[in-house]
Parts: C-alpha cells; sequence; structure tokens
C-alpha cells in the first residue's frame, strides 16, 4: 500500500478475489448447475453443508436470496416470523418477507447480546387461531451487522431458540458474518449452529469470495429451498467459475482473527480522538459515536472520504468502519493518521 | 331482567338489535347494491359520509373488511405500515395487512394515550431506497381496544398524523368505536377526524346494528375500496335488510354516554374487591388486573359464566367487560352482586 | 303487475326478498355468529350442509367469496387452479386467485356441456418439478353463467372431476346456480355433487334471499374456511337477520322450475324475432344473439330499457335476460310484447 | 472432438466457457456491484443497452429473474397479463407471475409464427371494472423456444404490440435467444425490438457466456427494477468476474448463424431416419417428431445417452437437440452416426 490508495473500509463485502481466487475462476471445472451438473458448486455444496455440519447446502447469488428463500421454505403465507427489531431481514431486504412469503414480521427487543432472551421468544410466539396469524419462524442473526458486529454466544443462541423449538417453530440463522462470530468466541462453528434448523452465510463479505452466500439445512428443506431460488431467478448456469473462488474463501476462515485484531486497532485509535466514543468491537465493524464531537455521520464519512478512507453512514452520529482482507495492521495506522488529520480541523470549528 | 338472565359483557358486538331495528329491516327497500341498486344502502353511505365529514362511504360486513380494504387502497404492496403494537390491525385481522396487501408493518409504542407519539411517528417513517421499504401508511385506533376502551384525544390524533402528512404518508383511522371516543371527549367527530383521509366505524358495536361498517373517505378512495370489497368478497345484494337497522344505529351515538357511566360503576364496584385493580375507564371497556388476588383471567371469566355473567380474557391477568346498550344500571348492579359472591370464595382460597 | 311495472330481467340477484322473508328476518333468533352464538345462522349452516351432503358449511356474504374461500383453502400458493376459460372465477372475480392466493390459472376449452373433457383435465394436470406449478384445483361450473345457464349434467362433472381425483387433486364447484341445473336435470342435488369436494351456491339469485352464499365441505375444510373468512372480513355479527330468510329460501328450490319455463316462453317468443337466434335454454338464462338483426346488446338493452325490460349485455352482439321469482308467465307474455314493439322499428332501420 | 466425446444437445446452456471468458474472468476490474462500483459490469450494461437500443440496462444471474422483475415492474397486482399459451414465463418460471407478483395470466393462441396475432391480442385485452381485473402487460417470445426456436419476423411482433399500445399497455419481450431470431433474420436486433418497451436476453446459451442475463428498457424502468433485482436477491458484490465472460459472449452473435447451418444439418440427418419427422429449424433448436416410428421421447433420449449424445425430452413424442458454440459441423456428422446406429435396433422392433 502507498499512501495515495484509498483504504476502503465501508464494508467487507468490497474486497477483490485474491490472484488465487482469479486462478480458481479460470480453472474451475463448470456444467450446468442448474441441470445439478456444476462438478465446483456441487463440491462447494457438499463441503460448505459438512462445514457447518448440515445435511445439505445450496449456494445461492446473495445472501438476501438465502434469508429470503429460508423465510418462504420455513412458513406459510399469513402466519408471523419472530426478528429482532434492527435484524438485516427486516430492515433491509426490501419487506420480502412479507412481500414475496405474505408474513406478518413481529418484531423483538435484543436483549443483551443483540438476540431476544429467551422469555422474549416465549413471550412473542402466537397460537394461531380465528383473528391471530400464528408463528411459522424464528429468525436469529450472528454477528449482529446494525448492533455493531456483535458476536452473539451459542448459549444466548440456544435461550432464544428453546421456546421456539418447545413450540414447534423452526429457527433460522442469518449468519452472513457467523464464521466472524466462531473465531471471536473461539467456538466451533457446529457448536455456535446446534440449535437452529438452517443457516445462511456469505462467502463474499469476509470470506473475500467475489460472489455468493450459502444456504444450509436439512436434506428435504434444500430439496425445496432449490425449487424457491428458481423461482426467485437464482438458478444460474456454469457456475463453478464464481463457486471455484468461493470454495477458497473457505479457507480464509481462520484469519479472520485478523480482522477482529485490525479492528480493534482501529476502535482503540478512533476512541482517542476528542468527542469520540468507540467501543471496542467483539469482530470487524467498528461503530464510532461522534454526537459529542457534535460531527455527524455525513460530516465524517465526507471527511474521511477527503482522505481516502472509506467508510459508511450508520445513524445521525455513527458512522460504520469494517475491516477485511484486503487491509492490513499497516493499512489502519495510515487510515488512523489520516481520520485524526482529517478530524482536527473539524473539532476545532 | 330478571335474575336469570345471563349479563353478557363479553363484548359490545353481542347486543341483539332492537324491534325498531327488526321493524326496519323488515320493511326495508331494496335492491341489487352490487349495481348500486338499493336505495337503502344508499342513503346509509350518504348519512354515514356526512356524519364524519367525508366525500364517500362504502357500507362493508365487518370492521376487519373497512380496515383491510383501507390498508389495500392506500398503499403499494412492499411498503411498510405504521402501526401501535396492540392495534387491532395488527393483532387481531389475521395477518391481513401482510398476506393480502404485501405489507411489512412497523409497529410503534404508544405514547400516554395510546398512539403514537409525533417523534415516534416521524422516527417510524423510512423512505424508500434499494434495500428498504418506504412507509405507504399510518393508522390509528380510537377508541384503542386492547388498551381498554381508551379515547384518544384530537391533540394526539393530530400530532400523529402531522408527521406522516408532512412526509406524503396517509392516515387511516380504524374507528370501530370512534364514537365512544366522540361523545366520551365531548367533541364532534368532525373534529376528532379532522386530520385523517380516512376512517372505519362499526355499526354493529355499540351502536347496536346486527350486522355491518362504514369506511369513508375521498370519492376516489371509495371508488377504489369498492372494487377491493368486490375483491374480497364483500359485495352483497338486498342490503338493505341490514341496512335499515344500520339507519337505526346512527341515533344511538349520544345514548352511548349511558354505557359509558355503566363501565364506570362496574369498574368501581369491581375496585374494591380484595386484589383487583380496576382503572377507571374513559368508555365502554372496563380491564380488571386480578394478579394480586391471584386469580387468572381464565378462572375469572369462568367463575362469571358460571354466576351469569359474561366477561373475556384479555390478558394471564386482565379480563375484559363491556358494557353496550342491552345493559343497564340495573344489569350493572346485579352483575357486580353475582361476580362479588363468585369471587369472594376464590379469594380466600 | 301492471303494464306500468319495470319488468327486471338483468339477472336473478334483483330479487327482492318476500314477505314472508322479511317476517323472518325481522323475529330472527340472533347472537354474535364471529363466536359461533348465532342460532339462525348455525341452523342455516346445519341444513344447507345437510341439503348438499356434505359435513359442513359456512354462510358467507357473498358467492364469490364462498369461491375465493375455497380457492384458499385447497391451495398452496405457486399452483396452478385448472379452470374453464370463461368461469365466473376466472372472468369475474378481480383476479382473486392469484391477487389473493398467488395461483397461476390454467385455462380449459369446454367441452360440449361447457365444463372440460376429462381428457382435457388430465392433461391439464401439472405435476410439481423444479420449474412448473403443481395444479392443485380443479374448479367446476354448475349453471354455466356466461355460457347461458347451461345445466351440465352428473356424468359430465364426473368425467371431469375423475382425472383430478385420480391425481389427488381435488374439486371445487362454483355452484352459484347448482339448485337450477339439479331441477332442470331432475337428479338430487347431491347425485350431482358426488363428486366434488366442495361447493359454493348462492341464498341470493334464484332462491331469493337478499344476502348471502354457502360453502359446503368436509369438516377440517370448514374450519379452514372460517378463518379464511375472517382474514377477508367476512365474519359477521347478529347475521341470523338475513340468514333467516336464507333458510327460507331453501324452500324456493323446486319452484326453480317455474323460473325455467318462463325461460323457455321468452326464448321461443325472441327467437320469432326477425334476426333473433335465442337457443332454448336449460334453465333460467336466456341469451339473444342479434348479429343478423343488427342490433348489437348496447342497442338492445337501452331498447328493452325504454318499453321497461330490464336485460344485460354480454357480448357485443348478445344479450341476456334471466328469470326469476320475482316474474311470472304474465310477466314474460308482457315483456315479449314490449321487446316486439320496441324492436320493430330497429329491424325496418 | 474423439468419438469417445460425449456430444451434449440437451440445450444451449450447457456451454462451457472459452480459454478467453476464462481469462477475462481471471482478470476482471471488478468492484461491489450493489454500490454501482463493479466497473466490469458498468461497462456490461452500458455495452448492452447500446446494443440493443435501449436506455438503460441490468445484468441478472438468469433469465427467469429478468423476466420475473420485468413482469413485476410493469404492472400492479391484481392485473392480467398477457402470455402466448406455450411461453417460458408460463410454463416455466414457476408461476412466478402470480406467486411473486399477483398477477392473473391470460393465455393467447399462437398465430402462425408462434406469437398472437394482433386480433388476439386486441380481443384479449380486458378494461378494469368492478369484477375484472384490466390488462397490465403483454409480453412474447423470440425466439420461441417450446415451439422449436422459432424466430419471429419484426411484423409479427409489431401487429401483436400495436393493439397493446394503443391501450396504454406495455410490451414486454422474453428475448432469451432473441440475437439467433436478429441472425436468422437477417435483421438489426434494434428494428426486431423497435416495438417492445423491454427486453431480457441471456448471455449464458447460445452466447455461451458461463452465468447471466441482461434486462434492458428506459432509465427509470432500469431504476425500478433494480430495486426488485436486491427484493429477489439478485444483487451481487464483485459480479465482474461473471460479467468481463460476459463481455465478451457479446461478439459471439454472428457466430450463431453456424449454430443455425448446424441445426440444420442435423434436422435434415435425423428427417431421413425411419417414422422421424423433423422440420428445417429456423435457428438452433431441432424438434424430433417420432410418433410414426413408435419411439417415445424417453426412449429417444435414453437411446442417445447410451451412445454419447444428449438430448431432451418434450413431449411424449416429442425430443430436442440444440446446437451451440462447443458443437461444430463434424460433430453434427458424429452425432447423426451414432444416433442413426442406435435407432436402427428400435425401429425393427
Amino acid at each position: 500500500m502507498t499512501t495515495e490508495e484509498f483504504i476502503d473500509l465501508r464494508s467487507d463485502t468490497v474486497t477483490k478475489p485474491s490472484d488465487a481466487m482469479r486462478e480458481a475462476a479460470r480453472n474451475a471445472d463448470v456444467g450446468d448447475d442448474v441441470h445439478r451438473g456444476d462438478p465446483t458448486v456441487n463440491e462447494l455444496e457438499r463441503r460448505a453443508a459438512e462445514l457447518v455440519g448440515m445435511e445439505a447446502a445450496l449456494y445461492v447469488p446473495s445472501g438476501t436470496m438465502g434469508n429470503q428463500i429460508a423465510v418462504n421454505v420455513h412458513t406459510e403465507p399469513g402466519q408471523e416470523v419472530l426478528l429482532e427489531r434492527e435484524s438485516h431481514i427486516y430492515r433491509w431486504e426490501v419487506a420480502g418477507a412479507s412481500w414475496i412469503s405474505g408474513l406478518q414480521p413481529r418484531t423483538l427487543d435484543a436483549g443483551d447480546r443483540c438476540v431476544p432472551t429467551g422469555d422474549a421468544v416465549e413471550e412473542g410466539i402466537v397460537e394461531e387461531d380465528l383473528h391471530r396469524p400464528g408463528t411459522g419462524l424464528l429468525t436469529l442473526e450472528n454477528t449482529h451487522n446494525y448492533r455493531g458486529g456483535v458476536a452473539v454466544p451459542k448459549a444466548h443462541l440456544d435461550e432464544a431458540a428453546a421456546p421456539a423449538h418447545d413450540a414447534g417453530v423452526p429457527v433460522h440463522l442469518d449468519g452472513a458474518r457467523v464464521f466472524n462470530a466462531a473465531v471471536a468466541l473461539e467456538v466451533p462453528i457446529t457448536d455456535l449452529l446446534e440449535r437452529v434448523d438452517s443457516v445462511n452465510f456469505c462467502l463474499s463479505k469476509g470470506l473475500g469470495a467475489p460472489v455468493g452466500s450459502i444456504l444450509a439445512g436439512e436434506e428435504a428443506f434444500i430439496e425445496e429451498a432449490r425449487r424457491i431460488r428458481k423461482l426467485l431467478g437464482g438458478g444460474m448456469r456454469q457456475a463453478g467459475i464464481i463457486a471455484a473462488p468461493g470454495l477458497l474463501s473457505l479457507e480464509n476462515i481462520d484469519r479472520l482473527a485478523e480482522d477482529h485484531e485490525n479492528a480493534a486497532l482501529l476502535a482503540a485509535g478512533l476512541d482517542e480522538l476528542d468527542g469520540f466514543s468507540v467501543p471496542s468491537p467483539d469482530t470487524n465493524i467498528v461503530l464510532a459515536h461522534t454526537e459529542d464531537a457534535d460531527i455527524t455521520a455525513t460530516e465524517l464519512v465526507e471527511a474521511c472520504d477527503a482522505v481516502g478512507v472509506g467508510a459508511s453512514e450508520f445513524d445521525t452520529y455513527t458512522t460504520r468502519f469494517t475491516t477485511h482482507l484486503d487491509v492490513d495492521a499497516a493499512d489502519i495506522d495510515e487510515a488512523l493518521a489520516r481520520i485524526t488529520e482529517a478530524v482536527e480541523p473539524m473539532a476545532t470549528a
């Protein structure tokens, strides 16, 4: 990296595929995946299912599609889906659960680790009657994006899932960054997922693949998911070209620890700036609160951009910085230097 | 009334039509309302629109249909609808807003008078973008059923409606019992409705008609509502038979004051029972909280039933009693006497 | 009838309730039907179920609601529903099967008696796979409205139903006027319905009730139907007021024969007019084709209206006349005289 | 090719990316396309729009998604969409138009060139009223897949589109293989598309790209399409990896002529087999009818497979062979030799 380079911390979705991934794309053994004839996709689905300890898996073009398929397959229209108030499925997926699947969301408050408590879930479950929609699904999220990459411990997930299972309600985990959680919590991924019925995780975020996510669950669930993927237009042809880098991305799990260290470094540095409050992050998402500095997120994002650091607005006074495999500790130092310089005149204003 | 008679306080939906209403049904001038050829329905719609100060009105078989039509006509699928957390449309209408109209509900907390504050509404409004559904509708409810027939003052309604209108979002009022509110607040109904774009009110609750509700709004809104009524199967033929008692029910508005007095009487009496906490009601709905008495709603409803008083479960420890035109002050005295007798052995237990 | 009276042959939906029906409405024993507490509705549902030989029945405000509920309960979204090309459910119910229930209609040609042949049904059934929606329902219609009140014989219904049942696909009959069919065919209604899983029939057409239809089927089907009725807003309160005339309307079945005779009389008379082609009707619907007379339906309806006869446009050169219990043979003679007089100057033009 | 190689004529979706395409994938300049930051996708969209003479274009993971987005953006739920009876959108897209978008399909018969005649379209257009859904969209298909790759001439497309436009109804073309049509008809693609409002075409069929399709239309249409793509889960990240081969695939247009020659060669050869009737194809899809040979499609596909030729069942007695850039004239000769050998014993049976 030279000082001229843009340090892009807007999201871990911005990672560029590595040379090895590009080589893999070039050399991928491919076929028509709609006919299940793409050996690379088949291998990716097999490996991914094994990795998360589920019976089967499905490669989909995006995390949103993985989540929306899961929501659809687990439910019937006219049911309720339980969601934490700030979850991605509720906030950022264009109302798909209601629009595509005819579900009524019931939003729950987060407990201390970003998932609803067992009591909250138990209270939120509704039994179908003449007037009321019954609960068809509970979704959880780990790490929790909007709350700053919080790694939700297994105990909290299990506590939330228990009353759902007791009531016969399935549990889907939006695990877009679930490997960040497993690495941060130092638990095997299969332990973390022990009590969820299906999980969606992204290859294209911290793992660095160019395109795609994995939906995993029971054999029969994935079979129906394949049909809904076709309905939504997610059936691709020689998808091995992108599945091949996806396979390589599975080797990037352990190195997520490095992103977390870099995020901690960044948070500590930012927290020292006047009027900045920047909690130490669990994983790779840093939220900088700047109300006391009287700097809005819009202003901070612009100021960062002007000095070659990418950040993203989260709220009026909250700005998000995300670390990923295209930035290292030196980049973080450089980013901190640039931001400090950029913020100085704003603070003195 | 004789002491043997069942005193039905389960709901004001249980009222039997009066002799005058029955006569009106018998003698109604009717025609085919789908062809707009029923003079009695036409007259009811004209009178109802005038009464609430709106351009036009539509007779529908139920309050649920009136609400669901309004929700559909005001919005497009994939939008959000803002609802108070315990509102009827969200709780008791079988997820219709999501199921029929593809909307994502965003539930808001109630302010001190059962509608969200202006700030809460303003914060709840979402602007459509690539990831987010935009807000298509705000619904309010007056009186608020689930919170105990609370009469929401005009100032609170207007405060909630203002940010919606500023953002170009229409406001629908679920006014199933809105005349109870107007009477309790002693304001003209047209004042109360000044800032809402459409209203639904029931003829079959406190007003005593056997069947039907009125949806009112602008001419163009009602024209489209007529089409959605047909879609949902609410187009009836010689509906004058039920519209005629509906017309008479409009004369029962002022006497709702009597229901409110009876409810106050009942609440005061119940509140004196050991371990009962029964707030004085705004209108005709009495909520008895019996946690301190260690009596569940299930137990209380059963005990009441055993002595000839109808009540309905609302929550684990909350029981609802509703007054209406088929019960008078003497019935309330009798009901209190019976309940007191019924509760005594439970309390000593 | 005096010669000044308007003879309304637009539809059998225009019938006014008889004095006996009005008396029944006046005196009906009522309750809250949403709580299943209306004895008159309960009795109507019991009698109606018995009459058609089904386990249970549900009173609904309209035939459209009855059909749409059936369509919803029998299917899952994303399936296909098989319909005759000109059936009421496909043509006149505002796309409800797709809009409310997410179904893809597959329209079939009518065989010689207005229902698809067994071969057509068999060919139309699709097995669900990755790309294709599976068939979820076959609907039939008897009498067939748009094709002129054709009474479909049991053999034709059974032939169409057989391949559906063989494939595990349920069969719903839109029997808005199914008693006209049974009377015309001189078969017991239970024979006619032997092979259908659910039936909807209207009390408010030839049977003369002011409002309502009956949906009948198996116990479990009707239980779920009750929930969908609530969703669509068809749950009514003291519906006994209209169910009471509905009960009386069941006594009007045998007299439908009179309507058929009157229709035959009218058809024979109209067929003698120059350029009119008017097939002898099976039941109470007369279709007059006037292309050879160079008279459009719009012109004929206007001309009839001018002389006090109600008719309805059906197609460019097809006009529909419907007999019902408010017209007798003398009315038909008078109507013929008036139409003849009205048509004469048009023909000589 | 050696004689041992499998000659895959199942579909033109089976084509493997060329070395140049693989190189392009390897070297693609990429970014986050959800943030519109992928230069290769941007370039592909710009080039594709220009190529088809439309304002803007959108890269989507599949043809099904392109079609379903178009259907959704052009319409409102509860409308009708006009479709040829055997069109891909109606037959093979899992009822998406009804399931996702709430539309009622109205299927039309094909005229002599696989699109409905102008008269059929005109007759099929319904004006919205109280009972009827209005027509929201006409879709056409070119080449027509299910009818054997028929190239629909501009005159036929324009004739079908005219009454739609006269009624204010937009026209979408499912042009999965529209370049095959342009090449076969020897007309510029922009001429062919002159009267359609939007078009979808596949990069992954005859053009040989591994993944993806293009939806093109007006600027405002594509802006809304981008939102619906996100809803359906088609928003991808570093999609340049697959867009780069997509860009190269646009250079394969002229060589489709070769596929057509090979298809003609294959058809002529197959037609000489006893009992085979194989019309000369317009483009790259050959339909072999084998009823007279008493060979079912299932049998023929199996027999072909046994000798190393891929074919696909289309109907009981119809088998489809599709040529594409991975087969040349020598492959066709070899395939014919193998099929002849395979069929011989069946014929003598």
